[in-house]
């Protein structure tokens, strides 16, 4: 089949990648000139150290099968198109700019009989009362009669996509039951895992609801982690002892959460309804979004104790990512941490193997004369920092950390001061 | 040993039965006479429906090790004393009377060397700070030194209470390391579940803890079922979409949640901490909490249909219990959704099959003229009831269903209106 894929970012290249592998004519598609640059050049513009990825990718361009275009002709002879364009914010509210100009773009090439898939993840109702009137108007061609529409919401993080691509279940939203067969066949050559049919707006929901699930329970973790700093005990020894029992899944606090699903995704469902508040949704992403705000007041806490404070503190910082072990910084919480940090005056300096320029600071030569580490992302790679070392090094002692990565019992031993969210 | 249980409640009898079925010596008090008049004459004042408690009890009174009384006194010659009392709210604040009235009672006749067991679920601090207080004035003896304290949370629901007593993992924290082996000896008798020891305050956090992760997650569930209502989608047919992966874990919304742990321990929780305002914790009490109020708009609503008003319509309530299958009533959602059609004059009859006096109500007869039946509580009983014989008995075919017990499009083949929570 002629396929065309448009926005070509964590979830759509992979797609663009898998698909030209099945077999199929895929023209990858996307606004940003020099990413269109390096794929035609077969280089992978990010995230190189995803498993797969690279060699995948290059056995794809071998095949002739793939090819990439900032525009959208290849639509017109296209029998599926896939939408995979970013979806962020506004405020609180959908941007849908890209996805509404990916979406126009496409109708304007649109010929009868294609199945557009919309798979960026999208607030609840926006296939029905926004995208299909903008399909059906500029290609004047009809649903269900002329063209069909699907959303087949994306399930990918960072660290090994491929595998979730092709292992995880996918709930695929159809706008006609006509379709089904189709989408079965593509989509069981993607992934081995269930493909379960609804209506567009349940396969919104389900998404939207499913990340707003791990937002909720992350707040809730952070919440329960406040309140056991306050009570002098130990929140991951209390996980421990609540998720001994199978029907408990109390989350892992942290330092806050980020990456384009879990701090957007609620609020694209909580801006589909009116009569409901979701107040425990919208609680849960104040919670989140605050938890920066909490290290760098644990930070505070820290140097208190040694009188210190924040202003003119050699503070290190070791993550920048949103989450271990990628290269993905997208709503990064270490982001909020360093606006907050400028604000105090505060110098400090970034460390992050996997995200440039931070990769290259030289890692033991920021922790010699420090004052302070704030751990924000657990990258396998800090696992070599040898608290003993770290000690030796830096001027004060003091550990902050944002995801239970060291031993607290351990670095006290070794002379921290040792803060860590849930367990100071 | 010699024990003496104090409270014999849904939690303080099973405990005092398996104890005297270990071969101890077992003496149960209780405040209330007539319980106590009842035990003495062999006659089990509640939870006649529970397997194997009544065989068990009997067992135990044959074998002459088990005795109750008004009095403390047996505390005095006792190796371990348990509390089982209940520790219910004022407002949203820890009702605590009964507990600092057992323990001061336990306290005038403590001897040196006993164990003083709170299996009472408590605000989080209350054994340090409230209750080896009380234990060491009245006693006149020293805590660690003449005495110790363990918490060891209950973890009983109704139905199969002896099964959770006698496989469920059990947290026990302790004054000192010292009572480890007594109370591991005790514990494995009791239980084939692990032993987790801990602190006091980490127990009191755990259970605290546990139960408010599932309200919040019943609230959440809720939440997401009313945006569901109004986005058109049925929440259960999302909750299995979403649940089909094993690390969601997306909780049954519902009529309301009861009972005397989950509506409370979040509250105990909460007024433990001062400097963390425990915002998604409350958020989710007042969610469920208003699920009653809910319903009654859901039946509201669909009388609007027809052009009705909820005034002069007879209505049909299913179950007063707060859990399917028990004839455990306390906090029952039933009870609220009562009050509030008391208020707008509705007229409605109560049908419970366990609890009394509703258990008195012919059900086929309150069916038949009704105009709305109303499910709130999900008992195995009513599965006999089957929708076409129902709709010829109704005058206005009317289901407002709390528990998604019955099958909605069914329902609607039959000719109800239907609407459910989460699912209109």
């Amino acid at each position: 089949m002629n396929v065309t894929v448009i926005g070509l970012g964590y979830a759509g290249l992979p797609l663009t990648v898998k698909l030209c592998l099945l077999g199929h004519n895929v023209t990858g598609v996307d606004k940003d000139k020099k990413k269109i640059d390096k794929f035609q050049n077969n280089v992978l513009p990010f995230a190189q150290d995803e498993p797969y990825l690279m060699e995948l990718f290059k056995k794809a361009i071998l095949s002739k099968r793939i090819s990439f275009s900032l525009k959208f002709d290849s639509v017109s002879t296209s029998d599926l198109v896939f939408i995979n364009v970013d979806t962020p914010l506004k405020g609180n509210k959908p941007d849908n700019s890209s996805l509404f100009s990916a979406t126009q773009n496409c109708s304007k090439f649109l010929k009868k009989g294609t199945i557009v898939v919309i798979e960026s993840t999208v607030a609840p109702k926006t296939c029905d009362n926004l995208l299909i009137p903008i399909l059906e108007k500029d290609s004047n061609l009809k649903i269900n009669k002329d063209f069909f529409l699907a959303h087949v919401p994306e399930r990918i993080r960072p660290n090994h996509i491929f595998k979730q691509l092709t292992k995880l279940n996918r709930v695929i939203g159809v706008s006609s039951i006509k379709i089904k067969p189709i989408l079965t066949k593509i989509y069981s050559g993607i992934t081995t895992g269930d493909l379960d049919f609804t209506s567009l707006a349940a396969a919104e929901v389900a998404k939207t609801v499913e990340n707003t699930y791990r937002d909720v329970n992350i707040a809730f973790a952070n919440e329960v982690a406040m309140a056991c700093e306050e009570l002098g005990v130990d929140i991951w020894q209390i996980r421990r002892l609540i998720n001994k029992i199978p029907v408990y899944n109390l989350h892992e606090p942290g330092a806050g959460v980020g990456g384009h699903c879990i701090p957007k995704d609620p609020w694209l469902l909580a801006s589909s309804v009116i009569k409901q508040s979701l107040k425990i949704t919208r609680t849960a992403r104040a919670i989140n979004d605050s938890m920066p705000k909490h290290v760098l007041e644990l930070a505070e806490k820290s140097l208190a104790i040694i009188g210190r404070k924040i202003k003119n503190t050699n503070l290190v910082i070791l993550g920048y990512s949103y989450i271990g072990n990628s290269d993905d910084s997208r709503n990064s919480p270490t982001k909020d941490l360093v606006k907050r940090l400028k604000m105090k005056k505060a110098i400090f300096k970034i460390h992050d193997p996997y995200v440039s320029p931070y990769d290259q600071t030289n890692l033991e030569r920021v922790i010699t004369g420090a004052d302070c580490l704030i751990l924000m992302v657990a990258h396998d790679y800090y696992k070599k920092l040898k608290l003993k070392d770290i000690a030796s090094k830096m001027n004060i002692k003091i550990i902050v950390d944002g995801r239970n990565f060291f031993d607290k019992k351990q670095a006290q031993k070794n002379g921290f001061i040792y803060k860590g969210v849930g367990n100071v």
